[in-house]
């Protein structure tokens, strides 16, 4: 798969969408001005497109596989991952004085995406890491930090996250693996632990496990789980990995697709952990990991969507066919309108996808640097929107991408069938996406809608400042604000909270689909009207937008017609 | 998988929905009153439940291969394929004077579905046979059809279509496969066809190719293709297989799904064929064939959303989580507000699929019964929308299914994933949904949209019949089919078919949408409005019906904002 980094837009996007300028405007960011970014994105996607593209293929035709309990990584991800590693690409955002860049979540979000396209199924591994070095720098104890920062942040070292077990998917709270003091400090783990992406690998010195577990006598539920570091060899005091730890991958699971990514099976026997927090603390701790990990699950979506584009594209423009019903000069199939239609609705979402996503990155660099807490609430907000709604476009883009291609999308040498089935997951794990609905109309509406009304004003006021110059844009935006509006009036209505969740996945949807018309209106104000993303933004407020309507009527018809139904009906 | 065939369900939409006694009432299928399709339904029922759904996983585990130039098949093909031979079910609406049982379309229709649901890659060879069967009697000479019919409908014999070639996909006309005459009578074919599903097989005596090819000197296009009948073995006078024809399977596509369906290229390297019809009219008998096979890929699509509908309801039914948030007692995640949510899209939309799939059979039924001209305008029109939707809803609801299953549902053991990947194709064989959307918007309203607006006339008139008695499910069905009206207006009066072609996708989903509330309706008047079905409906009718406004929306925008963007902004 050729795959060309699209720098120019999350460029357009960071000046005149999202306003990454006043993150720079920070002291904190003060260092990552617009020649730096251009240098970071410009030279990770060159190592994106030259080394991680070709091991796409590889790693679907070639799964990892568990060889005497130790996993063995497909074909050239051992180099692709040092190119990785030492590309800093791990560490953007971490902490300079453990080794890391120190730059914006915004620049690792863009870096965290063109990976993705590149090779999914690699980019989960150093994602998973940045969340625990997140995780790391703010809850483990400094000698913790001292000894594990260091080798994870330059990629020697690599991390997992351990939440889920059979019993205890999206219910964390269900979880038995135990932890027990050995008297020393240090506890022993027992459990098994389920889904564990890049649980190992055969290209890292060593792979530290966040585990999350159960002190004797913990409360019930989330409230009684604390969470552990538990490396694969316990590091001696200089950082040399030293001593086996009793774990082990049992198996690797056989899956859709993401073969190059090898998803365990772990089993912890006694081993030796270190407490990362406080005790029974540890969801506050996982929160930090997941929160990052599901914005970048959401970049994961729209890396696979760029990519998937930029394929079906490459097929457009190359295959001939029909030539009776077309138009447009072309002489390929890009002449066909339904074409159009196809790779015009790719491009917009991903668009849309993208500006959301790094608009959420923007504010929790504002929060970082600010400690300013409308930020936060803004961050908090986007976040299920990003993940939810780049995944939902991954899967939905992916699935044009096979369209575009009529009888070749199905031949799985095409590489489109790939994207379908590699990016099918990111909907599930970090949290399914109804779950990240549930907790947009639960969690992020617990102000009342407050930080959703102040995102919506900022919505209608671009739309009324546009109203001028652009009114056939701007108008129907501010239009689809006031009805997401009065949905939101209708969410924070209903005490029952079950009423929301009914309505939860088609209110997020409604959410991101208006959001994406006030992005790419945003585009067009910045070309004043007149270039190819204003053309963009017409496709999507014209054809895309109008989605809104239903789903604001599905996101408000309550639970109880779902609950109508008897148990029993559900089978007749 | 467990598979259950719902006979109820068709029982149920025959009698309420779609109004089969009408074509019980006509001499030509008086014999297939309620008993005989209730046995027809049962009997088939009992063999996908027991015989082909365990198949399932097999054909996916174990793929057709190509073992010196001969197909061997999946285990357990043969004896699944047997069954059906056996069973009648290739033949139900065949001549009873080749040995078919005369009965209707829509029974076909019903057990097609039920064969799709429990095991799609194999319940395809009998379909390509089924219109094979169907081209022969409307085109073949009467020695073809004597020696052909009977082998093919007693299942001795499969058939197959060969359109494709690598050059001439969608646009058929792009063809080059040769057709030379012999000089007695025969002609030598020579040419390589692609895509051509069970190609061959390790348990039929003869192969029946229908060949599309040029004569000498043909017209270009279209009009210069030729029907053949181009058999693996050339029969002997007395019907047993003769001397091999001079054809080979060269090799079998690596799909993403539906690996029990071995997908040949062909190579015709001067196999004697026989002409199918006239001479230059290969065209015409190739849409007598496409036809039928349409409306069965839009039956494959609903039976993989039935399958996988049951198989997410199982799982939801079993697997307890998050216990906190239930309501509704079941002590399962059937219990959460969002998985009932998935699993009544899943099943809302099977309904409506279902029943727009049968409405087009019985309209088939009762052209052939009649010979009316308004019931031929029937089903043409349908049919476009029974392949399109049926094959969208086939790949929704199985998506739904793999997240209704949370991280199992990736798990290829689990085979959630099984139905995405198999189902997928559905959306772009016998003419991808793209080209059914163009026919719809072409020459399904080249008669200026009559056809179209009898179809919404009678749905406001059961509208209007229910508006005292459901009121809140009648006028949203009613206003709906008046948006409908006003966008079939819109797209007759575009004298530039390129302003419909720019919407028709979209207008095909919403005049399904629109279609899906109609007989949704007629199952809750049916019922008085009080019971399951009702409930279903109202399901559908307050959530997924509002879909329509956006998508007539987009139906609506024309051509020119598609071809605004020059090729060069597709890439930027």
């Amino acid at each position: 798969m050729p795959y060309r980094a699209p720098v120019d837009d999350y460029q357009f996007i960071f000046d005149h969408v999202v306003g990454f300028g006043q993150v720079t405007s920070t002291d904190r960011f003060a260092e990552a001005g617009e020649d730096v970014a251009t240098a970071i994105m410009t030279e990770a996607g060159r190592m994106c497109e030259e080394v991680l593209a070709p091991l796409q293929r590889a790693g679907d035709l070639t799964p990892a596989h568990l060889d005497n309990g130790v996993v063995r990584t497909s074909p050239g991800f051992a180099e692709g991952y040092r190119a990785i590693a030492e590309g800093g690409w791990v560490s953007i955002s971490a902490d300079p004085k453990h080794g890391g860049m120190g730059l914006p979540m915004t620049l690792t979000t863009a870096v965290n995406e063109m990976m993705s396209a590149a090779c999914l199924s690699l980019q989960l591994s150093p994602l998973m890491t940045q969340g625990q070095i997140e995780a790391l720098e703010h809850h483990a104890s400094e000698e913790i930090k001292a000894l594990y920062l260091p080798k994870l942040v330059s990629g020697e070292w690599c991390g997992t996250m351990n939440l889920t077990e059979a019993q205890a998917g999206s219910d964390v709270g269900a979880l038995r693996t135990k932890a027990e003091p050995n008297g020393d400090g240090t506890y022993a783990i027992t459990g098994q632990k389920i889904y564990i992406s890049w649980g190992d690998n055969d290209f890292a010195e060593n792979i530290c496990h966040l585990v999350l577990a159960r002190l004797p006598d913990a409360p019930k539920g989330t409230k009684g789980i604390s969470l552990f570091m538990v490396p694969k060899f316990i590091p001696e005091a200089d950082g040399t990995p030293g001593d086996p730890n009793t774990l082990k991958v049992v198996s690797l699971e056989h899956k859709m697709g993401l073969h190059g990514s090898p998803t365990c099976v772990m089993s912890y026997e006694g081993a030796t952990g270190w407490l990362v927090g406080e005790e029974n603390d540890g969801m506050r701790a996982m929160f930090t990991m997941m929160n990052n990990a599901r914005l970048g699950v959401g970049g994961q979506g729209i890396g696979v969507a760029e990519g998937a584009y930029q394929q079906a594209l490459a097929y457009a423009q190359d295959r001939t066919q029909g030539r009776a019903l077309m138009t447009g000069g072309t002489g390929t199939i890009l002449d066909h309108a339904d074409v159009r239609r196809m790779l015009l609705e790719m491009k917009a979402d991903v668009f849309a996808a993208r500006s959301i996503a790094l608009a959420c990155a923007v504010a929790i660099d504002m929060e970082t640097a600010t400690d300013s807490q409308d930020w936060s609430a803004r961050a908090a907000l986007l976040t299920p929107i990003a993940k939810a709604f780049g995944t939902d476009v991954g899967i939905d883009v992916a699935n044009t991408g096979v369209q575009v291609h009529g009888g070749m999308g199905f031949i799985e040498e095409t590489g489109a069938a790939q994207f379908v089935r590699d990016v099918r997951v990111t909907a599930i794990y970090e949290g399914t996406n109804g779950i990240q609905a549930m907790d947009l109309v639960a969690r992020k509406m617990a102000d009342g809608g407050e930080a959703m009304n102040a995102l919506l004003d900022e919505i209608e006021e671009q739309a009324e400042g546009a109203r001028g110059s652009l009114p056939d844009l701007a108008e129907p935006v501010w239009q689809a604000s006031e009805t997401l509006r009065e949905t939101v009036d209708w969410m924070v209505g209903q005490s029952d909270l079950n009423d929301r969740f009914a309505g939860a996945v088609p209110f997020l949807r409604a959410f991101a689909r208006v959001l994406g018309g006030h992005y790419h209106l945003a585009a067009a104000i910045a070309e004043g009207g007149d270039g190819r993303r204003s053309r963009l933004a017409r496709f999507y407020i014209e054809r895309l937008l109008p989605e809104h309507t239903g789903l604001c009527a599905h996101a408000t018809a309550g639970a109880e017609g779902l609950y109508s139904l008897a148990p029993e009906d559900f089978a007749a």
